[in-house]
Parts: structure tokens; C-alpha cells; sequence
């Protein structure tokens, strides 16, 4: 057995004992290594009596046989040193803890053949389960939007805001990952089983826990780190005052990554923590998926220009024009004289410049004199 | 006649020749004083040939004539160095031009018992004409918490945002200001006669070209640049992308003025323009009235606290009690045994946590197990 096979099943057997984003644990393994860590936990006399039940817990572990039912199942363990170890992870590092949560994981589970190192430009669509239609037609369409443009899209897989950046993303071709908070052989939501099969399929789904874990809400806090800092960035669609989608964007802004919110109706309470985190400054408005690109893109790659409403007419006009047009009454309509007198010109040059926005459709005379038209007044 | 009556005369008579937010007639006036800036252009000699009808017309006026009749329509003129005069006019003096418009305003009409030195509080509420029942809903309830906090509203009296905004704040006693770009005597639109009827009656109608003028888009532009001055603060609720008050909000920036947002749901081209400002930084995000009040509000007197969905059952249970929650499986049940693993916790511990949890409702318990129930889930 090889340094590095010791290595890996060392991490196999703690990610067995231990739950995921435990920071003791992390950073037993940065100061001992895992091989070392796991022999200190298997040493009954090093250990407090309250935890002797971990040196019994982990001796009966077999975590060759895991990674073997785990390969039967189609899943690799990725782990640090790894050519496919997303480097990104190691953030994890260095980061504050949340929630007494944070260290990078001691390794991934991965179902598909998407590796994991081509997720360096990825950018993670999240939100709520309970959307709104509105939220999952925005979510779908950034999530093409980001895969067309070569940015791997990761997503959590749930109901709502989840469900929609994947599937928004399937018709196009590129990286469209799942981090699970339960075991990546698991469907969680089951309704989900379709869509998940078809990730692993294609793309890659991804889970911290070892296959069979089941979800808990610990669990689902600790996967909201890793879909934070696998990507450069994270867009919030629709987000209610405590949804998880914080969580996710919390661990986004601790790891300096980009953190985008999608407003909607101040009236609707899926967008209420959105609106929170735009109006704090915590997040970056965006409305469209050209506008995430943008922020996440390579300096200069991405620019959006603001949008306009079409060029007007209006803008085709010289100073003079202009200064006719801006003379002329929007409400009762004004004879000539008394535009030449408003606009500072004379009789004639109102008269022809008159004239000519008669043609361009901006104003509009009748038997009382001229008034601005319906189009040129907006 | 006094100095001051000469001053206010000779403001009269350059407000009938020239068109307001002339920002050379603003610096004639600021260099020389309104009445040597008339004398000047009285005078044929002194000025161009092509500018000498300006001699004449200026010579036809009548300006106590004008402001006898005004008077008789419950019209003032205040002009600067009155005691109503609302001195943050002043800073017009100092900004950049915009659409070739600037300066102070040479006086101001005005109708109805609000005094404009009253106005030092006051925010603008402004949007698109086209609004939606939902921009209209939101601008009238911002408006009524701004006037009952002690903030006057200023609006333009248009269709749409503008008229909700004075609508909302109608039910509350407080000013609730009309600044219009046709005469403070005149009702444009048509259609809302009655509603500035009633501001000239409870608060005031306000404009800056003298009465009979109508309406023109240069005179709306040099409007905007009143209600941007006039106010604290200016909030757009609506706005599509080349929207009339986007231009009253790049007026409220370049007089540092604060500038707020309304945003809305992505598709709804009246929310463009809102969503830019915020997007580029140029505006605060805003959701209802109180949060404006932290913005224009003095220091510390409105501080609104984020919105928080209730405070959950959960955050009252004590450490070991969360330990036990996190570790219970969201989707298929499973056994105190297995929670005891996951939570690192002895089986009589998670025993007596679960079912104090289960009293709570936050757990559920069946045959198969213990497993959240739908309101632990969000």
C-alpha cells in the first residue's frame, strides 16, 4: 500500500466517523496528516473516556471495502493531492468558521466524468424550495446562459431555484454539477432521482458525506460551503428572509467570492432576503445571465452594455432640431410664434424645423397649432 | 420700490424671456444680480443683432402687471433672500450641468399654504408614467410612511408613480408638494386637476416657469432638476430604461443627494432602469418606507432591522438539543441509534432530546424512525 493509498483510506474511515465540516477535524489532518489523525483516534488510552466509543466506532470501519462498493457503485474518491482536487477548496483553509462549521472536506465523492479541476470558472445557481414561477425562469435562463458561455453551473440539487439552474443548463453543453448534503449513490429530493441519474450521467454529482448518508440539516449547512467555494461565485435567485440560500451566499462573501442577487417584487417574500443582501451591499444586482457573466468573467471578457430602450429618433436630431422639439408643448397645442418665442429663434427657422419633425413623427399640428406626439413624449 | 421688490421684478421679467435651467441666464444673475442682468438685456447697443428682438420683448413685459395677476390666482413668486426660500436650492449653483441645464432657479412660484423653507426633510418620489398596479402600490405606501415621519413628499404630479406617491401620502397630515413644468396655475395633466387643486389647497403646487407657461420636455428636464434639489433624497420606483426619472435621479447624484431604488421583477421593462441604478451603484436598494427613513433619515433615528421570518421554534433549543436536530434526516427516517452516530451523542441523551424535539414539532416519529417535519425543514 502506497503513502498515498494510506492517505486515502485514512480519509475514508474519518469522513465514516466524523460529520462533514467538523473544524477539529480539519484541522487535525492539516497539523498530523489524516494517517496520523486517524491512528490518534483509534488509540483508546490517548482519548478522553467520553470518546473511547470513536476508537471503537473507527476500528470497526473497513474503508478498503468502501471504496470498493463505492467504485461498484460507479462513485471515486477524490482526495487533496489528487490531480482532479479542486485547489479552490483550500480556501476552506483560511476561512472563519460558520455555524462552528468550516475546513476543507477530507475528500469528495464524485459520480461522473466531469472532474472536478474544470470547476475553477464554475459559478453556483442557488435559492429557494418554495419559488415562485418567476424565480425558476430567471434561474433557468442565467444557468444556459453561464454553461453556453463555458462556466460550469453547481447547484444543490433541491426543489425550486436548484432544480431550475439544472435544468436550465441541460440543454447545453458544458459542466452542470449537484453537491448533495447525503451520500452522491442517494436521490434526495427522490422526486429528483431522474434528474440526478442523468447529472451523474453527463456531469458529475458530488457529495462530502460517503455514499448511504442520509441528509440532515447539518449536513445541508456543510454542503453550502463546498458549492461556495468550488465556484468563483454565487448567484441567489429567489431567497426568503432565512433561507439556506444565505447560508450559501454567507460562505460565498467569508471565501471573497462574487455574491449575486436576483431582485423580484418587494411584495413577494422569496425575494426578501435577496433584497437584503443587495441592500446591504453584501451582493451585486443582477438580471440576467449576461450580467453575471460580467462579474464572474475574466476582466474585460464580459460587458454588458446598459440596457437601453431603442435609440430614438430623437437622437437623430441637431441642436437646433432639438431645441424646436423642447419648445414644443406636450399638453395644448402652441402656434408657431409662441415656440419661436419659447425656444429663443425665429419664426423661420421654427417654421422649417417644424416641418421637419412633422416628418419625423415627433410632432403634430392641427388647425390650434403643434404639440408634441404620443412617441416623443416618452 | 425697495431694492428687494427690484430684485423680484426684474426675476419676473427674465423668467418670461428666458427658459428655465438657463445656465447662462443663472450666471448673468449670480455675477451681476437680476436687476443689472435686465438692465443689460434692455439694452440694444450692448447686445448682438441677432439678439436684439430679446431687447424688445424684454421691454413688452409688464412684470408687476404679472405679479399682481398671480397674485390674484393665490400664486407667490419667492425669490432668493426671502425667508421662505428653500436654501438647498442653493447648491445648483455649484453642480455640473446636465442636458445643458443648471443653476438655481431665478424664483419660484407657488401655490398653497406650505412654506418651501419647510421642505429642508422632504424626498422625491418619482417613476415611470406606464407604471404597474404594483410600482403605484409600492410608491404610495413609501410616500404615506415618509410624510407621517415628518418627511414632506415632492413629486411631479404625473400619471402613474408620481400620482401615487401624492395619493398615498394624501391620507396622512403632512406636506405633499407638486413641482410642476408648466405654471404653478395651470393642471397638466388634465386629468389631474382635482388632485392639484387639492395640493394647492393642503400643501403646495410649485413651479418655476411663470403661470400660463405650458409644459415643453425642456421645461420637465429643468423640472427635475428641482425636485432633485429641493429634496434629501430621491426615490425611483419605477422606470424603464430611458425614463424621465432616471434623469430627475442623475440630478439628486450630481447634487449628492441620496438616490433609492424600487426593484421589481426582472421581465418588467418599468423596473429596468430602477435595476441599473442599483446594479451600477448609483442607487440603494429599497423594498417599503422604513428603509427609505434609514437613508434620508437623520443619524440613528430610523434604523430598520433586516427582515427575519419569525423566529423559529429552533432557536430556542440549547446546543446538544440543535446537535440532536441536525443529526435527524430529512427524508427517510431513521432509527435513535443512527441519530446517536450521527450526533456524536449517547443513545439516552438523543432518547430524551428527541422527544423533546418531537414535542416541539420539530421531529416526527413512526414506526420507520424519526424524521424532520416539514416546519424544521425550512
Amino acid at each position: 500500500m502506497t503513502a498515498s493509498d494510506d492517505d486515502r483510506l485514512a480519509r475514508v474511515a474519518l469522513s465514516r466517523l466524523t460529520e462533514p465540516g467538523d473544524p477539529r477535524i480539519a484541522i487535525a489532518v492539516a497539523e498530523l496528516g489524516a494517517p496520523r489523525t486517524r491512528e490518534f483516534l483509534s488509540d483508546e488510552r490517548q482519548l478522553d473516556p467520553s470518546a473511547r466509543d470513536v476508537a471503537t466506532r473507527l476500528k470497526g470501519l473497513d474503508p478498503a471495502a468502501d471504496l470498493e462498493r463505492a467504485a461498484r457503485l460507479g462513485l471515486r474518491y477524490v482526495v487533496p493531492g489528487d490531480p482532479e482536487w479542486p485547489s479552490q477548496l483550500d480556501d476552506l483553509h483560511h476561512s472563519e468558521l460558520l455555524d462552528q462549521r468550516g475546513g476543507p472536506p477530507l475528500g469528495l465523492w464524485v459520480k461522473g466524468p466531469t472532474r472536478l479541476d474544470q470547476l475553477a470558472r464554475s459559478v453556483a445557481v442557488v435559492g429557494s424550495r418554495s419559488a415562485t414561477t418567476y424565480g425558476t425562469e430567471v434561474a433557468a435562463e442565467i444557468a444556459a446562459v453561464l454553461v453556453r458561455a463555458g462556466h460550469p453551473v453547481v447547484s444543490g440539487a433541491a426543489f425550486g431555484i436548484d432544480q431550475a439552474a439544472h435544468r436550465g443548463a441541460l440543454g447545453v453543453e458544458g459542466a452542470n454539477v449537484a453537491v448533495l448534503a447525503c451520500g452522491a449513490d442517494r436521490a434526495y429530493p427522490t422526486a429528483h432521482r431522474d434528474l440526478l441519474d442523468h447529472l451523474a450521467r453527463t456531469s458529475a454529482v458530488v457529495a462530502e458525506v460517503p455514499p448511504g448518508c442520509a441528509p440532515t440539516r447539518g449536513r445541508f449547512l456543510s454542503r453550502n460551503r463546498l458549492i461556495a467555494a468550488l465556484t468563483r461565485g454565487t448567484v441567489v435567485v429567489e431567497a426568503a428572509a432565512r433561507s439556506g440560500a444565505l447560508n450559501t451566499a454567507s460562505w460565498a462573501l467569508r471565501l471573497n467570492r462574487m455574491v449575486m442577487g436576483v431582485p423580484g417584487p418587494v411584495s413577494q417574500a422569496q425575494s426578501e432576503g435577496v433584497h437584503q443582501l443587495i441592500r446591504s451591499g453584501a451582493a451585486t444586482l443582477v438580471t440576467r445571465g449576461d450580467e453575471v457573466l460580467e462579474v464572474v468573467g475574466d476582466v474585460g471578457t464580459h460587458l454588458t452594455s446598459p440596457p437601453r430602450a431603442e435609440a430614438r429618433r430623437r437622437d437623430a436630431l441637431g441642436p437646433r432640431e432639438q431645441r424646436i422639439l423642447d419648445a414644443v408643448p406636450f399638453a395644448r397645442p402652441a402656434g408657431v410664434d409662441s415656440v419661436a418665442t419659447t425656444a429663443g429663434l425665429s419664426l423661420v427657422e421654427v417654421a422649417s424645423g417644424l416641418r421637419r419633425l412633422l416628418r419625423l413623427g415627433l410632432v403634430e399640428s392641427s388647425p390650434q397649432g403643434w404639440r408634441l406626439t404620443a412617441a416623443a413624449q416618452e
